[in-house]
């Protein structure tokens, strides 16, 4: 049975996620829907693409993910399939994948064109009902692209947000802040060939931090400095939440004097 | 294998939701367990039955929903097994399932009185474990109501949400808040056969208001009327939540000048 | 196909349990993944084991659950494989499996060392990842708990929560509060062997309280005490939360008057 996972902004108590569901299965009963988040901020198209860049490479080849965080839904903006990690992606050409095809370069891109797939009539406001979940479905059965698009060249992109390093300094942001409150910067941990004499989020110095290699090896309550499971620079308070004690949200800057 | 659908005013934070798929997959392992969702509101049987209304028409034949938002559980209330849209629906008697049958007319519904079917002894608060579960699962593998229960005839019907139309004005209200903060009513959007020249949600005109086919239409921010995807007047506020800027819950009125 | 089910503190708004679904499926996609629980309140290891002493009984012989509440992950904390109620459960060695290996003895533990099925390297933040889910993937197809690890006699267990039997009264805790505030003691609905006269919570007499069977048998807003759908002594507000009204969290002591 094939894989079709979905990743989507709609929240659990809004219908929207369940009727996808509805209609992939009505369409193909013959796949299994793994859920991967409903949970997306609202319209969050940054937080999504960090999401999708950071769980669809450890799927098996074949996997069809949905992502639909689509704040330009019925518009012009089109719909994407990309092939990357030998898998296909399915989501608005919006930047939700800029995170994805930067890491993993795609093998190919199809924008979605062939409306005899789609429901119809197709509504303004809930392509993942009318589009993307039939497509989904139908390419589980019919992996070939082509069939359902044009090849496209071009895609969106979000705008960087580039670190950089200077002589004693790396600047940087936070570009994602879990559910722990742990701050997960875009420094990669192998720039940090010199240990930190000092670090700021958000324009403060953090006073106390300290160095660890895993939460547990400072004290509960404290400040700590570590490399993320992904591998960048990541700021936690050990049993709490860095987030909530510094202030910060997503995108404020992370200075590292080494 | 069978498709057993779950909705719940459980939440994923209390193990009720997890319990009932564990008595499912012990009575018969060979079925899908599909989340629809478990984040209905606690105890919003009128939520449950907008959630239920606008999901189940998606699925396909023969699918088996349990839904549990049961205030009264232990209590006199019955519990009801319908087949409507080809699939099967369980859920207590307590107007759980209006939106459901008064959109899509049963062609069946039975009473759950089989008690050899049910975990023994039966709890007074959790249904859903002792019967709700069992039931569904068993009726997976023999998917004839009548081993189940008796013939109903009669069920209980949430009290009205009518809108009315009289000649210059439509009065209807809002049925359903959204995970974005869309307000969707209860108004179809066939009844507008004129352009709408005012718009009240709550008591208050909605100034400024634009009437658009989809979000993007519209500058983030600004507020806008358009048909939502199951087709009833919709106000929303582009890229922001409508409910918090109106100050509007479920269940204030709308009423639209034409 | 084997069962594995999911239960972690990781939220469904961070990617660590959707990286988790990604590994297991990887290694070994002939298996079904059920989630039970992503939302056990971060690093509540209480709590956790809770959820799974009344969840995991309920499943199938040969399920794989898969728990992941681990404040100590990367530290000396070893990882547990136990055999219960003839299923596997994989959780950090930090009390998670108390609840559950208190109420039914296991037929076995082990400790998992056998590092050649796990991802490598190995991250010193995410177990989850590079630990768990592939020793359960393989676990699926090679059910010998021996070669993932060696025998363990001993397990790290939480402190009692411990309720104490007195002549006129019994006295215990709120071991759960679920998610419609209900509060769940830790007092077996057997020790109330005569009627309670008076009961408190968190020091203050509960006035007015009635003692019912379910909650459709008080008015709403009534406070009312029952026995729990797993037997223990619970207090509720008929279609309101006892919890904010008493103003209560876990932990609270209950003091029952016979």
């Amino acid at each position: 049975m094939s894989l079709i996972t979905l990743t989507t902004d709609f929240g659990d108590y809004s219908p929207y996620a369940a009727v996808m569901k509805g209609v992939i299965l009505s369409v193909n009963s013959d796949v299994r829907i793994v859920d991967l988040s409903h949970r997306i901020p609202p319209q969050d198209v940054r937080h999504g693409s960090y999401f999708l860049a950071t769980t669809i490479p450890y799927f098996p080849p074949q996997t069809i993910h949905v992502a639909v965080v689509d704040p330009g839904v019925g518009t012009e903006r089109s719909i994407l399939l990309a092939e990357a990690c030998g898998q296909f992606v399915l989501a608005p050409d919006n930047g939700l994948l800029t995170g994805l095809l930067d890491l993993h370069r795609p093998a190919g891109m199809w924008r979605i064109t062939e409306s005899h797939f789609w429901r119809s009539p197709v509504s303004a406001t809930f392509h993942g009902r009318d589009i993307f979940a039939p497509v989904a479905a139908r390419l589980a059965s019919d992996p070939t692209p082509g069939h359902f698009g044009i090849a496209a060249r071009e895609r969106v992109r979000l705008l960087g947000q580039p670190f950089r390093v200077e002589a004693q300094r790396i600047i940087g942001c936070v570009q994602f802040i879990d559910g722990f409150g742990n701050l997960i910067s875009n420094i990669p941990s192998d720039e940090l060939s010199r240990l930190a004499t000092s670090i700021s989020v958000g324009g403060s110095e953090l006073v106390g931090l300290h160095w660890v290699r895993t939460y547990g090896e400072a004290a509960p309550g404290e400040l700590v400095g570590l490399i993320s499971s992904d591998g960048f620079v990541e700021i936690a308070v050990v049993n709490g939440e860095a987030s909530r004690r510094l202030g910060v949200a997503a995108g404020a800057a992370v200075e590292i004097i080494v």
